[in-house]
């Protein structure tokens, strides 16, 4: 089977394809051919099934590259972060609403509907919030970048409706640790406050310590993707969109496991310096979500803040 | 001030056109330009203040005419109705998702925000629904259109967060009594099962008696336009969606309500012809509302059905 992630090239997106080409298969098929789209690739991952896109997803040449006739699974990861969005409203809307619509005109085009996994977000929530968000909280984002996440999904709906895709919309937490640089998502410095100290350097907190984050690991971000796409279309239903569990940490409570598993002197290089651009941004987002139906599904969230940050450790190979 | 209406050459637009004709005004301003966009136009009004561009609202050029940079105040009627945009999903994607799009970043180049009325349905909601929406129900159309009519609430949302335009979205009932032909629409029946019988033809009604139809009359429908354009922006808020108040009739109540009016023989004209395809739309459509935002925000209904009809009728001088 050929399967697509764009944004492949991504934090994400080459997580799942390493964790794709160590199983071989997807819903009990062999996966012949993982194509990555993405704008720029750090590394090319060397292996005989992968072959590499580089290129604007808004580019018809590009999708005609990445896309084949008989593309049996998407992942559709590639998006200009919510910060970026914000920033450049264009940007925003070129890649991340008519990317998304543009992608699945192509897919429409395959032999067969293509079972497609959309990549949604918490930052679809926003304003005036119960404590508690639900299943039933309507999304009413306070960003460009949540706006078009939620266009996204229901565009996704209606194609799976009309029977084009089989698609399925995932609502991610913020995924947490990210390794690398800092990026230009407001959220950046949920994973910057670990990552950084752990690598012996300085890190900016621009949000308050009691600042509550819905988080999840990248390792169990990779799991509810395949694990979304392998669920049949009746688990799903109608409802294509799922709010993924995941895990409240306050920022307060996140420096207290770090400074658990890898000693007070790591804990204390963050360095408070807020940011009333990001706070405003941040604040918009939920903290608290009950999540029964994607927990019904067999979605599952980390177990606690500790294990993400020894996931982190370990997946980085960092030396402590 | 210069006002824009798209879809001005249709049913509710040419008919908002003529109640903002009459007043003069809007927001206690005088109207000194009246432009009316539509594809096309059975009679063109004959006013000094109006001018009318016939073409589509995707093509940039039609936009540029109809679209002065000091546009103070739009009302957005113009799109593919329900059952077309079904029947092609291409056409609807790009009349009333592109289009609404088009309009939209045209209006952000204004001189100063423009304020906007955005025309969506309650088409927006479908699926498993509870017996009584209310504000807090989570639109999940069934259709394309009510898809799109949802996305365009978004954009709207979010062009105002960002300050580009100030909009307010309007979640219509079916509109009835329509003038005129039936039309590709979905709820076409609603209207013509009253019309035909009034003006001595015979109707078909392609759904059953027990149906319940979410309505408001055209008069209401104009006022609802003006009023919401009307409310000063705090009066909106964060919040730029509102399901409008409505009347909750069944097809037997409906038919009741016009053999009081225009006694039974009129009423007889009604033949029942089961129509699956339409069954099969409408019955995605919520039927009973609570509406307690729009009420407190002096959004009003029709009083009864009958008034319904009796306004009809004096609107289309009909000699019973």
């Amino acid at each position: 089977m050929k399967v697509l992630i764009t944004g492949g090239g991504g934090f994400l997106g080459s997580r799942l394809a390493a964790a794709l080409l160590a199983r071989g298969t997807l819903g009990a098929r062999a996966i012949t051919r993982l194509t990555l789209l993405d704008g720029a690739f750090g590394s090319r991952p060397e292996h005989p099934h992968v072959s590499v896109v580089e290129g604007d997803i808004t580019d018809a040449g590009v999708l005609e590259k990445a896309v084949a006739k008989d593309t049996a699974a998407v992942f559709h990861l590639a998006a200009v972060v919510s910060g970026a969005a914000e920033a450049d409203f264009d940007l925003g809307m070129r890649v991340n609403l008519d990317g998304t619509r543009l992608l699945l005109d192509k897919l429409r085009r395959c032999e067969r509907p293509a079972r497609v996994i959309f990549t949604s977000s918490v930052a679809a929530f926003g304003g005036e919030l119960p404590e508690v968000l639900d299943d039933s909280t309507t999304p009413r984002p306070q960003t460009s970048y949540g706006t078009q996440k939620v266009i996204g999904e229901y565009l996704v709906s209606d194609f799976s409706r009309k029977g084009f895709i089989d698609g399925r919309s995932l609502r991610l937490p913020t995924i947490v640790v990210r390794a690398g640089k800092p990026n230009a998502a407001a959220s950046s410095f949920a994973s910057g406050i670990i990552r950084e100290p752990l690598n012996g350097e300085r890190s900016e907190c621009p949000v308050a310590a009691r600042t509550g984050v819905w988080l999840l690991s990248p390792r169990r971000a990779v799991d509810a993707f395949i694990h979304a796409y392998e669920l049949p279309p009746q688990a799903w239903g109608a409802n294509r969109v799922v709010n993924l569990p995941g895990l409240t940490a306050t920022v307060a409570e996140m420096l207290d496991a770090l400074k658990r598993v890898a000693g007070a002197q790591v804990a204390e290089r963050v360095l408070w310096k807020p940011d009333a651009r990001i706070e405003a941004i941040v604040k918009t987002w939920p903290a608290r979500f009950r999540t029964a139906r994607a927990l019904q599904m067999g979605f599952e969230a980390d177990a606690d803040f500790e294990s993400v940050v020894r996931d982190y450790i370990a997946d980085e190979r960092i030396r402590l």
